[in-house]
């Protein structure tokens, strides 16, 4: 599989092979069975489930929330400087979502692993079909924790993935996802937990219970 | 529609109809526009989608969470003394979520109606399909809130639906649900806490995506 996606890879027959990562991916098949790995960056071309891991760090300050956003790199391939979530990436071959979380915080925004282990609290999955930048449908599963900051902790760049984080609170959030600011897939995670921390309610959004429902699709195709 | 539901409660055509309760329940059509109201008792005869509240009370000791669990009153016609979430019940025509759990938690728990409004946290809507013990298929959405419980607060039977109020800890809530002690739709609400706050994750529930996707069902039928 490999060898074929490297070969095609040479002949530039996909323009997303461009983007090789030397990251495995797993495909599974029913009832959670994993068959094989595929580079990641030939994952979309078949149309697998991949799963991710994001993170949203926050404070609470006068009893209200602030939320660290990521902006993304200029020189990213995809979604270059748009907004993200606190940390985000994706799970490779093995790797179990809070060794994936751990990891990703620690290398992108520089958390101590131990404030990591400490605070971080998983917080649900969300399971969507997107059809990112690259034009091919892509069923995700997004395992989604919290992290409540310690006040003395910030986030800093700690790879060159992120180009700032900056501390918003939910109206400067609402206006920049409003504006389509974020990367949609991160615009879903901070959704979800706008409804998880009563900020988005039955009361204020008249599409609450669809949004809820569509946060969370049942799969169609096999996942971890 | 009360008329032919009350002659045929006379005539005892339908055994749903002897738990008459005097509640209008709302009927909504396509785009959550509000068609008729019916009495709550013969809902089911129908199967519209039903809407209610429910209400997670707990507090965190030792960084550990305990949950006020509610047991049943003997009396009650459906699941008589089973464990139930610590509020719980059915929004009425016209009745917005939030005035709906504020009004149960003061009813069923006597909690100060001050606490509840300062304490208690819109958490998200959970969707499914129920078969509960009338035997009629039941669309329901339950709109879930979290009320972290100031050390003095303990909740008390306000009313006649509730025999007892216990606080569990999570070892203890976890061998009463697979005991089967609670009823089934208050289940799904403390599996879904248990996911938000954690306790279920990825690692220790091998069916953890599909679990959360099922708590979160694209309604099949027009709802609120």
């Amino acid at each position: 599989m490999t060898q074929t996606l490297l070969s095609n890879r040479e002949r530039g027959t996909f323009k997303v092979l461009k983007a090789w990562r030397n990251e495995p991916f797993p495909v599974y098949g029913p009832g959670r069975t994993l068959l094989l790995s595929i580079e990641r960056a030939g994952s979309g071309l078949f149309g697998i489930t991949t799963h991710g891991v994001h993170m949203n760090a926050y404070i609470v300050e006068g009893g209200k929330i602030k939320y660290w956003v990521a902006q993304r790199a200029a020189h990213k391939k995809y979604y270059p400087g748009m907004l993200d979530n606190t940390v985000g990436g994706g799970l490779t071959t093995g790797e179990d979502p809070l060794k994936g979380v751990v990891r990703e915080a620690v290398e992108e925004a520089a958390f101590p692993e131990a404030v990591v282990l400490e605070n971080a609290n998983p917080a649900g999955v969300i399971t969507y079909l997107g059809i990112p930048e690259t034009g091919l449908l892509k069923p995700d599963c997004i395992f989604v924790y919290d992290l409540l900051l310690p006040s003395d902790i910030i986030p800093t760049p700690g790879d060159q993935e992120v180009e700032n984080f900056k501390l918003l609170d939910i109206d400067q959030m609402q206006t920049a996802l409003a504006a389509g600011k974020f990367k949609p897939n991160c615009a879903l995670v901070i959704i979800d937990f706008f409804i998880r921390h009563g900020i988005l309610t039955a009361e204020n959004e008249k599409d609450y219970i669809e949004i809820s429902a569509r946060l969370h699709r049942n799969p169609e195709f096999p996942t971890a």
